[in-house]
Formats: C-alpha cells, sequence, structure tokens
C-alpha cells in the first residue's frame, strides 16, 4: 500500500481505560495516525469513548472485521494482548501493544511469530524512551560528559501502593516489576550495548498483595558498568530518579521536573588532601566534602532527542520508510530479564548466563 | 583489683597516629581512664606524643614490661593488631583495639581465646554505636516510630578515593569495606536482633587500587527486614546518610548535621484516591505524591542513648561492674558477614547459611 502524508493510518483502540483514552488524546495531535473508534469489554468505557468522539465497535470481532481499521492499539490488561494481537495479525492489521507486552518470553515470541508470518508490523509502546531525564542520561552515558559512567541508579518511589484493579493480581499481570519495572529496564538496555552477567533482585510484599509492590535488582554488565533499578510503592520520601557516577563526576537527576546537577573533579585546581571532619563521635578523612575549589558543579546537559515520536515512527515502519526505535529483540531481551528478576527474587539467588544479548 | 573511681585506669596508646592521637584527646577528658604513653614505631610520632605531653616508651617490649600500664590500646593499620594484643595479653594487660579488630575472623578467634585465657578484657572501639545519627535510626527500628523498619538503607558517600597510606594496601587489612564497612555493618547487627540469611554484594575496584574503594551490600534478614549498606569513595554527590521505610511512612537522615524528617501515613484523613500526575512522557497514578491531607511530615526523634560511654563502659566492663556494649560475638559474627561480602562480591554469587547468629 501505498501512503500520502496526508492519508493518515487509521487506528482503533482496545480497551478504554487510562491508557486508551491517554492515547487517544496524544493521537488526536499526531500527524500520521488518527483513532476512527475504540472497542471496551466494559459498556461505560464505550459510552466515555463516544462521549469523547470515538466509535464504540459492539465487539472486538466488528473492528476485525472492519477493513478501514488498519492499525490495532491494545491498552488492554496485561494477560489478554497476546490473544487479542493474535486475532489482530490473522485479521491483517497492524499492532501497536502497550507494555508489558506479554507476561512470559515465550508469549511474545509465539506474537512476533505470527506478526512476521502475517507480515505485519508489531511495536510495544516503550514510552519512556522519550523520557527527557532518560534521554539526559543516555547522552551522558554516550557523550562521557561526567567520564564513562560505571554507575548507574534509576528509581522511581511513590507512597500509593499498587494503583487500580488488575493490578493488584497475578492472573492479569500485576504488579511493579511489570509495570514499572519494564520501563527502566527497557531505557537500561537501549542505552547499555553489552550483555548482562549477573542480576541479583529483591521483590517487595510489604503490602500484602499476591503480587509485588516494588522490587531492586543489581545489574552487572559485561563491560563493567553496574546499575541499581528499584521501584517502591511504599516510599514517603523520594530519593532521586537518576544517580550516576562516571569517572569524572557524578549526576543527578532529582524528579520529572528536571531538577538535577552534575558535580565533577577539577582537574585544574592543586589537589588539597582534604581534611578530616566530625562524623558522629569518630574523625573521618575519607567522608570529608572535597575542597571547594575542587569540584565544580554545573547544570545538566540538554537532553538527546529521539528522531522521531513514537507515532512518527510507527507510521513510517509499517510504511517501510523506517526502522522501529522500539525493536522487538530489545523487548523480548527486557521479558527475558524480568523473568531473570522474578527467579532471583523468588529464589534468592544471583541469576547468570540469561541474558539474549547479541 | 579494687579500684575507687578516682583511681584511673591507665592506659599505653600503641600506634600515634590519626585515630591514636584522637583517643589521647578523648580520654583526657574521661573520668576513669587516663593516657600514661604511647609508642609508635615512627619517632617523628614519638615526638609528637611528646609535645602532647605522653611519655613516648622506646618500644612495645618497654610498655608490656611497665607494670604501671594497666590497658594498651591499639590503633595500628590492621595487619599488627593480633600480635599486639596477644603479647599484651601475656603480659596481663587489658586491650582496647581499633577496628577492624583483625583481618579474619579466625585471627578474632585466637585473640579473645588468648584474653580468655589469661583473664584480661579485649574490647573493640565500635565507637560508631555511639553516632547520633544511629542512634536515632535505632530507637525508630525499637520504638515503631514509623511503625514496623522492613526497609534499612546505610550509605557514606565521598569523593576523596582510599585516604592515606597503609588503607590502600590489601596486606595490612586496607580497603573500604573493613575501613567503613565494619562500622555499617556493626551498627545493622546490634541494632537488628535476626539471623542474615543472604547477602548479595558488590566490590568497587574503579580507583585502580589493590583494595575495594567502596562496595554495596544487600542484606536479607529473617525477620524479613532487608538492608542495603554502601560505601562508596567515588561519589561527588552524596545520598542520604539513612534511608528507612516502615510499616507507617519514611525516615531519612542526611548527614552528620542531623537533617532529615520523616514522613507518615496521616490515619485521620479520608482516603482520597491520587490523581494522574505527567511524568516524563507518560501518565503516572501509582508515582504522584500523596495528597497534602494523606501525609504527616515531622521530626526526626530526639536521639536514644547508650547507657555509658565507650572509656566508662570499658572501665566498668575491667572491673567487673558491667557487660561490655561491644560484645565479642557480636563483633566476630560482623568479621563472618564482611567474609561473607568479600566471597560475594568475588564470585558473584548470593551467600548463603554462613551467619554466626545465635
Amino acid at each position: 500500500m501505498d501512503h500520502h502524508h496526508d492519508d493518515k493510518h487509521t487506528v482503533v483502540i482496545i480497551g478504554y481505560g487510562g491508557m486508551g483514552s491517554y492515547h487517544a488524546k496524544l493521537i488526536k495531535d499526531n500527524g500520521r495516525l488518527q483513532v476512527i473508534g475504540t472497542y471496551d469489554i466494559d459498556h461505560a468505557r464505550g459510552k466515555a469513548s463516544e462521549q469523547d468522539g470515538y466509535r464504540a465497535y459492539e465487539s472486538y470481532e466488528a473492528v476485525l472485521n472492519d477493513a478501514a481499521a488498519e492499525i490495532v492499539l491494545i491498552a488492554t490488561p496485561n494477560d489478554v494482548h497476546k490473544d487479542l494481537a493474535l486475532h489482530a495479525f490473522a485479521a491483517g492489521k497492524h499492532v501497536i501493544c502497550e507494555k508489558p507486552v506479554t507476561m512470559s518470553v515465550e508469549d511474545f515470541e509465539a506474537m512476533t511469530a505470527a506478526a512476521d508470518q502475517a507480515n505485519k508490523v508489531v511495536m510495544v509502546h516503550q514510552n519512556r524512551r522519550w523520557d527527557e531525564d532518560y534521554l539526559i542520561i543516555k547522552q551522558m552515558y554516550e557523550q562521557k560528559t561526567i567520564g564513562d559512567l560505571f554507575r548507574i541508579e534509576s528509581r522511581v518511589h511513590g507512597a500509593n501502593g499498587i494503583p487500580g484493579d488488575w493490578r493488584h493480581l497475578d492472573a492479569h499481570g500485576g504488579g511493579m516489576l511489570l509495570d514499572w519495572g519494564v520501563h527502566l529496564l527497557d531505557q537500561l538496555i537501549f542505552m547499555i550495548d553489552s550483555k548482562i552477567i549477573s542480576v541479583s533482585s529483591t521483590l517487595s510484599f510489604i503490602l500484602g498483595d499476591e503480587v509485588d509492590d516494588g522490587f531492586e535488582a543489581m545489574l552487572q554488565f559485561e563491560n563493567g558498568v553496574s546499575a541499581l533499578v528499584e521501584v517502591g510503592t511504599t516510599n514517603f520520601i523520594t530519593l532521586p530518579r537518576w544517580y550516576v557516577k562516571g569517572t569524572e563526576g557524578t549526576g543527578v537527576i532529582e524528579d520529572w521536573s528536571m531538577t538535577g546537577r552534575i558535580v565533577t573533579r577539577n582537574r585544574d585546581a592543586e589537589i588539597v588532601e582534604p581534611k578530616p571532619v566530625q562524623a558522629g563521635v569518630g574523625l573521618t578523612k575519607t567522608m570529608a566534602p572535597p575542597s571547594e575549589m575542587a569540584t565544580l558543579t554545573g547544570a545538566l546537559p540538554k537532553p538527546y532527542a529521539q528522531r522521531s515520536s513514537f507515532y512518527d515512527n510507527f507510521a513510517a515502519v509499517i510504511e517501510g520508510a523506517d526502522e522501529a526505535i522500539v525493536r522487538n529483540d530489545e523487548v523480548l531481551r527486557v521479558l527475558n530479564l524480568i523473568e531473570a528478576i522474578f527467579r532471583s527474587g523468588r529464589t534468592g539467588e544471583t541469576v547468570k548466563d540469561f541474558d539474549l544479548y547479541k
């Protein structure tokens, strides 16, 4: 098919909840895609869709049978992504799928195999590859703004527990590792071009849900980088979103407001032996602050930009005009990493020799 | 022997460097101990001692042969603690020893066996059990100020690398795990009365020293508490000294100035579902700040007080009037934990079934 740029690709959103309606709003301003309708098993959401100006299909079958629908955007609970996608490919539709795309490596392999067989595109909405905070860190990693980054700590902290309904339930793919973890791990894998040699993790079940209400994972990469990834929903005080150490300094991004700074060694300053300071009942020279001359404090670099938006990229991919920014082999690697983190958390053992890095 | 309170116990300090001279200053104000001299293999330090008003013994033998010397205080590099202590016991002296008391469990077992045989006291200067920041956290743990603490993060961050001379060298027991690590781990073990079921750690060698320039360790206790202990000497921006999570809130102590706060759930407030906030290119309800009404921010509690100072307690112990605040079975447990952390860091494996908890 040959598409002109003013000929928008048509999208039907499956699952018109928080994320589904958010997609509709974003696509409204997009030049390459347009939403022509929605389908939700909850009739109330169908009504909401109509009030928002989008036709509510009466069934998923009706969506699949509508030749005018080119793309199915799946924004349902996680456990039904795979079946919805397989039906979409069989009906000749492309698929945009919310994250986590599936709850296992095996299911995603089945999904991509079906897409390939139908010669259709599936692209996962790993939208946090476009987050400004992340792009700043990615740029610092690539451009060695504070030397070689050897330590990356990526955290999101909330105090609201697990939100909503199905995210509490194991059968629907709930829990924080699958919800926020998939973003933070995807960001790391898209940044660090090296094999993960080991992962050690703990899962939190302090809220009494059947799914994890948070986790932390320590990752060791073959190139020497170590990373700590943490998601918490019981944190009434937050630690910084990003804390990174390079061979020449340290960087911090506090939160999504982009408050942050970098502090680097001042190579021009004379080296002054630090003076011991009182620390508790003891003295410390090791932990004394460096002299004022010894370091330089600066602003975060301006963020790196992705070559196009998620939706523009998707449109270009189905036209055969560009490569996907979110590649399926990367998505598969993240799902496999998540399985390793669950395994480590459940057994209390370090997991090695698992990474699908090529 | 029967000692009156105005009859001070006599101390000779072995190793008149940074810590040795610091002890001399502190003991000057103490009512139960007095420094009657020092010995250092470096003659320049002997001169410094005399200028400070303390007799410089010409040899360790001379100290041991001096019947007026009741206590030997060892503040030398770590590798000679054991031999100095064994000679002291043989000469009928009590011993105060700097931390880490020895570089292995085996050596400390030999040291305590020799003390027992000579019927003398050895007590390790784990002075950071008296740190105000630590005592606040210990009190919060015991009194459940923010509910049951289930997560404890204890960090010290500096940017000066490894200080001084012998601390760079493996043979002298250098490195940050033995230097600062021993304090942070000792504090945890003195606070949490539960067996450690697993430890997973990484050691940092980024500065190119033969010893670790920092480490992190994830500890799981049998009672459900998880702890992260981290020492860094390449951190140009510091994370908080303490970050703790309880079932009712979160506490933070930023640094040794005791800046900090606790934020707790407001049980009296109506529960309001948090509103999604923009975070990067996405929305999040999970990580939205709780409504202003939903939490209460308060000051840190006033610190807990130890029942006596280190030196007063030592005097009482040698008089048979009190139990040691720093117990040797605890010190042994910490040394054994340090060995497990080295093992985990070197192999990249989680270490289990090692803790000497009784």
